[in-house]
């Protein structure tokens, strides 16, 4: 089974998702970020989806349960580096995606989170 | 193919890497590691290998041309999260990775390039 790494960096955990994810790697992936953040005591989750092609209805139901875990260590979560037609797809499916912030990149995320922007 | 993400925070690349490179993925990723400290005037590239397992002579190579690559843009390399197996088959390979530093994760590696450590 393939891991996502998490990587800390100051308050913050960046999560990028590069594989293509499968139940038992998003488990893993959810319990990772829940242990994470429970023992650095982070503030913010920055998901970066800019190697992501193409969204399904698990995938978006993931990102959802990922901002929920967050919000329950007091952590916001912002999901960065959207595709124009990732985001088509999420309305289509009608993923409102609650409780999961977004911004163009990287960058703006972690500005976001900061309150700088 | 698929691509690895540079995500770009202040004047620092992170490049993490989680998929099998293959050699055509690993031209792409030079050459848009080129262009975003082109772009961008990055002064460090961090490349986390958490995810990576194993490695062989190709990977190091490739390790040791992005730090090549950065350090023609004034830009310094810092290679974080390698695990113990990848350390000793990097040694046992005989590759130095000259021009290339470490760090134990990538907080240790930003603050490596921001000169506080």
């Amino acid at each position: 089974m393939e891991r996502v790494p998490i990587l800390k960096i100051g308050k913050t955990l960046f999560v990028s998702i590069q594989i293509d994810l499968q139940d038992e790697s998003v488990m893993q992936l959810q319990e990772d970020l829940a242990e994470e953040l429970a023992g650095t005591g982070a503030h913010g989750v920055i998901i970066d989806i800019t190697a992501v092609e193409i969204v399904d209805s698990f995938i978006g139901r993931m990102l959802a349960t990922i901002g929920s875990i967050s919000r329950l260590f007091d952590a916001e979560t912002v999901l960065v580096g959207m595709r124009p037609a990732v985001a088509i797809t999420l309305t289509e499916l009608g993923l409102s995606l609650r409780g999961v912030r977004t911004a163009l990149n990287a960058e703006k995320g972690l500005a976001l989170l900061n309150g700088s922007a």
